[in-house]
């Protein structure tokens, strides 16, 4: 481990400039003395870092608040589109591109499919981020869709908690870690890979050439190969109706079976439900989290899904921590992999995290 | 959240002299240019804190170091012995209380036998850091054993990583999780309560009230639990032979059976290791850590039981994650409670930390 460097006073400043930055992001508009108050800092400190925010176009003045007696104080507010960033999803079946705004506003969208296409080289090991900051002179970051995620959650929605572990549930099962206000990446860049953790042994064979981890049973390719065998093992449910009409099964379809009664999909999802919560309670005995939140195709389906992750999750660990932490879905804010992305480079560049 | 507070000069400067403070720990006997090449700090900055440090009795020079052209170099070190630190392990059977200086170094001990005493009032909710700094007029720190057990590996051992977790595996089963150099105790102060994180749902009862937590499998209670079936079953292994001689089973009979060929005993500690192996997986999906440091009475069976752990945690993590991480005894440093409850102090009072 490297030995860490000083701090310098331009830290001092730089840290105490987020802190300014971060009252006006969750406070605005405010008065600059408001700011003093709420950071500690002089009213003077606070005047020149505010100069400084609105000749960089990051806050401006909006009019006077209501009087206290005296002159009524001038109001500042966060400029949400003083940067614009461009996040961008590299998804299996299609790269997602969008314009996000500081406040993780998405101002537009472009998609286009892979359709197969593998470009020159193998993606393993390719130093993405460097390329793009060397081709085009700009800050780049990367992350995993489950980490830019659970930075999209903390910064953009309602930061309750400096704590926060968000599941993304889909094809694939992985964990963004957020502690003490930042991703915690781990030493080898695998925190919250835990859709590849063995949960059942004696299992199927998962993708990663193992047998029984999580993703077996939990993630929506678990759902649907289940539920593609009770349909055409029973011919005569919803599920087996809805297969026979489209080939192939969708979690929609599967939602749709149970919310028509179908036994079966209902079981199928309560059991996938129930794995996870084996998962996420192992989660909270780790770390207890006050707040795992849940997302991804799966975590769409909703009840009865939901109540199996949280009875399981319960049942499983020591009743004192679990009765602390709330398992919820994400909020519905959008697209939260885009909106992760441009949430590294805000929270990186502006520093908005230092202040959280 | 409360909003953070500024950081100030007097911080910077906290913060710089803990710099100078760690060189020295770490590094010394060092020159004073030899401080400032790691710190990054100014020649003028390190005089002024080493001067400080001196005054306060922490550092002291001693002699030269080799000439490299002009004048030999004057070094310093660190005092190991600039402050003592009463560190006190409030087990189940006994209280046992240390002087500890500085380097972890149990300077003089004392236990008394708790004998069943239990106080005026019932300790659970108990200020006792509060009733401490009352009393005595003194800082003082409190945490639980596999906490403080971390800590003390962390700062007394090499700290090859950030990141440790140190799991205790006794009558009860506890890890302490230290994150970028410090303990991590989560939202509910419950971080690392993974015992009654439940790994067999139709096992036995836990003294919790629940069913088959990892402490109803893998502790020494469960070790000595099933040998003790084993021996009763099994009039004629080594395992009765201890049993019959001593009333009650032991960790140490169960490992001279084992060492003895007693196939009984060690199918048993295999087992206990195979489920801590299950909860280590775990533990490396969520963190990714690269040290996990296994301790107390179980750990001190050695093999086959350590091989069992990593064998199965090994089994149930993500292959690329597990190669990364090592699954490893503490180092022989000494009682590890104790330590801990010393360096529980010496960094929250020397900011020791900071700088690692």
């Amino acid at each position: 481990m490297a030995f860490p460097t000083k701090a310098t006073h331009q830290q001092t400043r730089a840290y105490n400039s987020a802190l300014v930055l971060r009252a006006l992001y969750d406070f605005g508009p405010i008065s600059r003395a408001g700011v003093a108050r709420l950071s500690g800092l002089t009213r003077t400190t606070v005047g020149d870092v505010v100069a400084q925010l609105i000749g960089d176009g990051l806050a401006r003045e909006v009019g006077r608040g209501p009087s206290t007696g005296g002159k009524a104080p001038i109001l500042l507010e966060f400029v949400d589109a003083a940067r614009l960033v461009i996040a961008v999803d590299l998804g299996e079946q299609a790269f997602r591109a969008a314009i996000v705004d500081l406040r993780g506003q998405i101002r537009r969208v472009v998609e286009r499919p892979v359709e197969g296409v593998d470009g020159d080289r193998d993606w393993q090991d390719l130093p993405l981020g460097d390329l793009l900051r060397d081709r085009y002179d700009v800050p780049a970051e990367l992350a995993n869709d489950s980490r830019a995620a659970a930075l999209a959650i903390h910064l953009f929605s309602d930061p309750r908690s400096p704590n926060l572990v968000a599941i993304k549930v889909g094809r694939g099962i992985g964990a963004g870690v957020v502690l003490n206000g930042e991703l915690f990446h781990g030493d080898g860049f695998g925190a919250g890979e835990i859709g590849h953790t063995v949960v059942d042994p004696d299992g199927a064979e998962c993708r990663c050439g193992r047998f029984g981890c999580l993703e077996t049973v939990a993630s929506s390719r678990a759902i649907l190969r289940r539920a593609g065998e009770s349909a055409r093992e029973r011919g005569d449910t919803l599920l087996a109706a809805r297969l026979s009409a489209n080939d192939e099964l969708t979690i929609d379809d599967v939602r749709a079976a149970m919310d028509d009664g179908d036994e079966d999909a209902r079981r199928i999802v309560v059991a996938a439900g129930r794995y996870l919560g084996q998962a996420v309670a192992g989660l909270i005995g780790v770390l207890d989290v006050e707040r795992i939140v849940l997302h991804g195709s799966v975590a769409d389906l909703g009840e009865p899904w939901l109540s199996a992750v949280r009875d399981e999750a319960a049942r499983r660990s020591l009743g004192l921590l679990s009765q602390q932490t709330t398992i919820e879905l994400a909020p519905q804010i959008g697209d939260l992999v885009v909106m992760g992305a441009s949430a590294l480079l805000i929270t990186a560049e502006l520093g908005l995290t230092v202040a959280r």
